[in-house]
């Protein structure tokens, strides 16, 4: 194991120090270490935004806390859900008043410990609503599309969202919004290589050297099939093939498309992928307005490459355009 | 070998190809395949900031082609010098009428180009003048400190270089800020993985697991020392005992520090070592006015972490904080 860590059982503890020292311009602490904000954070009348998850994917979740996006975030173990606690504290970090937007991914920790908040937070008569990112395709059938799990597409849910907000809008117009938002959007990963957690001290999935798994979930989770390395090519037109016909995305469709590294990949390589990706969209006749390549989502240092492709209305085009400041994701 | 790419031998083609596709507001082809340019540049009446070098460091070095930073960079294969002409073509391209300052770092290779270059260009009566990075400590002792290579300094560089260029100063005074920046900077690395160019398809150097290698360079040229990897404070204590001396850096200075991953070290991981860098330098009295952590200068997929600090003057501290925009570093 090559990596840079004092105590593995404290990676997370570590690191979010580090997050606060560096930025406090940005991010700020709250009462519980397990839950960060916006140092504007409550806004007063403004529906707050939540969002929280696992350790490991960073800049994901802790990343996307900001203006015009996220507003408080609990920050779970590495690939474990913050707690039921955190997720409450979170609620309360982020409520100006108007209720708040729980915007998370679908994971059975995840679901459990927001369900138990937002109960939590009812009794003292903070109303939150939730949007559950259901964006990976191949993690079930389309008829069993509530089962998907959420990826990448998060953060385009988060940027929709937030500028909503921002919009002066109320809760379940944002809920709205947001939901419409992970409804367009479809996500694929690959996955090259393993990861490990610090603690663990060794992966706890494996990839034979030279194989690549199609469909691979963020903590290792298994995908739908796996074969030899394709060329660059086509892996984007493996990827292009599951989440295309899902929505579908058609010609003339206006697109937001973001490719994600899963942390070891070299950016060039995100390039030569998107080089592809970016001719096979000219072709169907689709136009990219939105386009993020880098290191978004991840999973510690696996090698592979997510891509999200979200269905563009003028409202979702409006959001996504609007100003933003996240270490993750700025729009200026 | 788990990587994405096309043809091994068209890395570099493939990949910018992608970059020209995703970022036409940022970036524009030159007749030259291997130079890239600012969309306004030559932008008249301006000193051209010039940068160049091997390709696989991104988004060193085209990533920090954009406004208020660099104007045309001379792309080489991966790890690989630019030909001269393809510096010189950047240069003609960076031209405005008032010179162009070519800042880049000291290897054998670029160096002997650009000298190639900035002949050729002077046939045709545009003036070209120099500044060579030589900021990696560990590369050679003080008193050779000529011989030191330049890392990931070269980006505040490029900074404090494009931004003077920005204020209307003429090329004497730009090269004059430039060499300044470079020599009040600091950097060091750890590798704790080898990488793999594609077209080899094994590491041309190696590393023990569970080793690592204090003051290696961005392609594997040897350190000052390799043991067995300590904990990240350690490592942390490590570097600053490297650079903090060598400039020196003192008591009441103020500093800019960059941390930036070598390409597969998980960015929580680089969060884990600031809090420990943080720690040390408010312990001596420092002023960290500027920060930078994430993937700033990489190589390929290797693991591991360079540290870079630069002691500010009023100047500096003025043309760090200048806007500038590129894929790699903005600032608004």
């Amino acid at each position: 194991m090559n990596r840079i860590f004092n105590n593995p059982d404290f990676v997370v503890e570590d690191a979010v120090r580090g997050y606060l020292k560096a930025h406090p311009d940005i991010l700020a602490a709250t009462e519980n270490a397990r839950v960060l904000r916006r140092p504007l954070a409550p806004q007063k009348d403004k529906v707050g935004i939540v969002t929280g998850g696992g350790s490991g994917h960073e800049p994901a979740f802790l990343g996307y806390v900001g203006d015009g996006m996220v507003d408080a975030v609990a920050v779970g173990e590495i690939f474990s859900s913050p707690s039921a606690k955190a997720f409450h504290d979170a609620f309360v970090a982020a409520d100006g008043g108007r209720g708040v937007a729980c915007l998370y991914g679908n994971y059975a920790g995840d679901n459990m410990n927001v369900k138990l908040a937002v109960k939590q937070a009812a009794k003292h008569d903070l109303t939150v609503k939730t949007v559950v990112a259901n964006d990976d395709v191949p993690s079930a059938p389309k008829d069993e599309i509530k089962k998907r799990r959420g990826v990448a597409g998060e953060i385009l849910m988060w940027k929709v969202g937030g500028a909503r907000a921002d919009e002066g809008a109320d809760l379940d117009e944002v809920i709205a919004s947001a939901q419409k938002a992970i409804d367009a959007t479809r996500s694929i990963g690959i996955g090259l290589s393993p990861c490990t957690i610090p603690a663990v001290g060794k992966p706890n999935f494996s990839i034979e050297d030279g194989h690549m798994e199609v469909g691979i979930g963020h903590h290792g989770e298994p995908g739908v099939a796996v074969m030899p390395i394709k060329p660059a090519n086509e892996i984007a037109d493996l990827m292009l093939d599951h989440i295309l016909p899902d929505l579908p995305f058609e010609k003339d469709d206006d697109v937001a498309l973001l490719v994600s590294g899963l942390g070891a990949t070299p950016i060039m390589e995100l390039y030569i992928l998107y080089d592809r990706l970016a001719e096979v969209l000219q072709a169907r006749g689709m136009n990219t307005r939105h386009l993020f390549i880098g290191n978004y989502f991840t999973s510690l240092e696996m090698q592979g490459v997510t891509l999200t492709m979200m269905r563009l209305d003028s409202e979702l085009d409006r959001l996504l355009s609007a100003p933003a400041r996240s270490l993750g994701l700025t729009r200026i």
